[in-house]
């Protein structure tokens, strides 16, 4: 269980409004965390997921709890829901208040039943704000008594919190860290059996008992195990097709500890020896995604580094002749590469894989994302960001119009644009891809690109299906640090194979 | 995918009403599917389970569609999502209209965008009835065109499809009889490691990964891997504990197979040795269990083997003075038994783990058990039914009564309760707990039953924690046919963890 947080959410509550917005100095922060519930007409669910924001102030991940946090008088409460002697034949044992106490930093810890009766005393009686994610995570008071003296603030609370999420303490690094050394181990152990591996699902097999033997039990997204055409599919995750006749396997998986995620990409040959068009696509994003980390420190605006990858890539699909008849420039005026790097070059990760990234963004708009599968009521909170060449071509206009006019015209943070600061974490992860049907459906056909794009030559790459290499980096004083120790690059990785697949057969 | 029922639901709404109920001919059946969703506040969701239900009339495992049928003109549709080529890069390829229509027996297959239209002129425009499961699972129509002329029946398609649902065509016996094959070679994959284990959470690393090499990607409940005094609660499933100094390990596991669920139990020594106390209580269960495997048979009222099970319990602790003072027959009219087994007996298995009885019920009342954890709009789907010592006093009382009055008394089916049918699938689990939290609160200073228990006895026993073992049964014309694998009972159980874990160190 983490430490109360050193900068309480009242702090920066101060800030979010903007100059000018008094300080929020009173009221009452109100998070539920998450019950258990059952699918409909059934007596199973889904497996448990603390609430985040509810997790960020109380560092507990049991059902059924609450927490309040009083500004006036810097008071956390912890509400644990009862337990009867006879539940532990069902469910188990459950700790106590007093063992809730010496786990948790809280200042109280108390069993939810009194919490009705607490929030009428703090809001109807004094008059206080009750401060809320949304109006559903509101507590419902009898309407009779208390109508007319209840105050809800919905605005305020989820800007605050994001605003402190977005930079992680030194608690929440090292619960990330541990994410990323068990996700890398559960790398190592794949690539370990790598030459008795036939299809897809026995990679996510390896993976998943390495995390859960590890004590990880949840993953923090879905484990895409994709090999040849199916690694240019951005989510996949079926994995249960054959290995037979692949190249290669781009394996993205990683593991939550404490609920903090950690998110990597591997792309090996299946074979332990690249194909020379593999290779080629290899060495080029290994290249993008060296260089970008290399450039990653405090100050540093982030979407700078995403066209950066892009222009490495062009450069080199150029020297390949995948790309042809323009000059780099022309070609990022275009966009064009975006056919072969359609996402962003990165997210935060925190108790989010896509973490929140607070009032700025890392590269595109909020929401511009083509991927979302549901409603997210925050809104900010984003799957891999598409980025499609007509994007691609308009950052990279605005960003030249910005470096022509010079920074006087454009003051931080840069059109909303984030800089990374000390203690946040984020991925670099750039990939290529050879998805047929995008590109035939947006590329090959379009009289803007197809004349950049060889296609006799783009032909020997359809069987390389896609290659992504991504880390999680933490922005440090110095620069950075790579939180992900599983092996990459042509000849780390090709070594770590070969080493760990001799004399298994 | 499986194939059109071969009892569509209509005939089955016209038995539910009972007797001189008109039978339904005509209207429309209307069942969503499930969509995907993301968390709260987040981009990412729980993993995607297919609304049963739906999944019975349809056989299709994807998101976002939905099925009618039409019960005048007997055509049953299926709706499936539209997709666009550019979401092959985000999700892959999606089949089309063609491609399900090969896989699926269904009449027709159509684009859910035209679902509404379909639905207007089906129910509004042609007076019929809807049938749905729940209110809000009706579809939404613009209130002004339709206002007044739809009636929608929410009373008669759950029961209809759930007298359905209890018997199982051999389509669905095909899939649980796979379900159980997957996990009994799970269970052999644990039990082939079983010198190598260290903690709770390499025993489930081995199901889960061995399960998903299999292709079973669903697990139908959470595995439960509790060892020494764990084996005591019931829905254990921390499994994160160390091995060391523990007797036994419960072992209840049981993956998925195209939504069909399997469910098994099984109790091993760690060291491959039982120790006294445990092998006692393993060979109770293993005489409850075979001697109630062997009783099962079309005609067979299934709450009598329950009865069997706690006769053969009380008679054989009272053998190891765990029990004293009394006859089986003294201790059956107080329950005193249902302190060590304090669950039922087993459960239906089919889409759901623990799946509908239909109108009747295995042992207890519907909603009896104490261990649920959420609503169920269904009610009569439970978890592992609790049986205190007052429950089982007045099922066995009640038995009684109708054994000495006769059958001419109470006809069929005993007040309520069921009798085995031809290709129903049940489970037979039984077991004997140590749980001192829940003995002390109920039994050992309980005037009734202290004087049965013998503490100095029962101290010896606290380390053997518990004991269950448990199989998937289906019924047959010649009686029945024991769909789980994975080695069980002293013999053959001990004989294959020798046999298996040789030369493995």
């Amino acid at each position: 269980m983490h430490a109360k947080p050193t900068t309480p959410p009242n702090t920066h509550i101060t800030g979010v409004g903007g100059v000018g917005v008094r300080p929020v100095t009173s009221g009452l922060i109100f998070l539920p965390g998450q019950d258990e519930h059952a699918y409909e007409d059934s007596d199973m669910g889904p497996a448990f997921r603390q609430r985040r924001y509810f997790y960020y102030l109380s560092g507990v991940n049991i059902p059924g709890c609450a927490v309040t946090y009083d500004l006036r008088s810097d008071q956390l409460i912890l509400w644990i829901p009862c337990t009867d002697p006879r539940t532990v034949l069902w469910y188990g044992r459950t700790p106590t208040l007093g063992e809730v106490k010496e786990k948790v930093d809280v200042d109280d810890v108390r069993y939810i039943k009194g919490l009705a009766k607490y929030l009428y005393v703090a809001v109807a009686g004094s008059g206080q704000t009750l401060y809320v994610l949304h109006e559903d995570q509101a507590p419902r008071f009898e309407n009779g008594r208390v109508k007319g003296t209840i105050t809800i603030d919905t605005s305020k609370l989820k800007p605050a919190m994001d605003a402190a999420r977005v930079v992680k303490s030194n608690y929440e690094v090292s619960m990330i860290r541990r994410a990323n050394a068990v996700s890398s181990a559960a790398h190592k152990a794949v690539l370990s059996r790598l030459k008795k591996l036939t299809n897809e699902r026995e990679i996510e097999a390896i993976f998943m008992a390495s995390c859960l033997a590890q004590g990880a039990s949840r993953q923090a997204y879905p484990v895409i195990a994709g090999s040849g055409p199916n690694a240019s599919t951005l989510h996949y995750d079926a994995n249960n097709e054959s290995l037979a006749g692949r190249q290669l396997v781009c394996l993205d998986a990683g593991a939550e500890w404490n609920c903090y995620a950690s998110d990597i990409t591997r792309t090996f040959p299946i074979s332990g020896k690249f194909s020379r068009e593999a290779k080629q696509i290899y060495k080029i994003v290994q290249q993008m995604q060296e260089e970008c980390i290399h450039m990653i420190k405090p100050g540093v605006v982030y979407y700078t580094l995403h066209l950066h990858a892009c222009r490495v890539a062009t450069k080199e699909l150029l020297k390949l002749g995948i790309l042809q008849d323009g000059s780099v420039e022309e070609m990022m005026q275009k966009g064009t590469v975006a056919a072969f790097f359609p996402h962003g070059l990165g997210h935060h990760v925190g108790l989010e894989v896509h973490d929140v990234s607070g009032k700025e963004r890392l590269i595109l708009d909020y929401n511009v994302g083509q991927g979302s599968r549901g409603a997210n009521k925050g809104g900010n909170v984003k799957k891999r960001e598409f980025i499609g060449s007509a994007h691609l071509a308009s950052l990279y206009r605005e960003h030249m119009a910005l470096a022509t006019a010079g920074a006087a015209v454009e003051p931080p943070p840069y059109h909303g644009r984030q800089k990374l600061e000390r203690n946040m974490v984020v991925t670099v992860e750039p990939g290529l891809y050879f998805c047929k049907e995008y590109l035939q459906a947006f590329f090959l056909d379009n009289p803007l690109h197809a004349p950049h794009i060889n296609k006799g030559t783009l032909a020997r790459y359809w069987d390389v299906g896609g290659v992504r290499i991504e880390d999680c980096i933490l922005v440090t004083d110095a620069g950075y640090e790579n939180l992900t120790t599983a092996p990459k690059g042509e000849e780390e990785m090709l070594r770590f194979i070969n080493i760990n697949n001799n004399g298994h057969h």
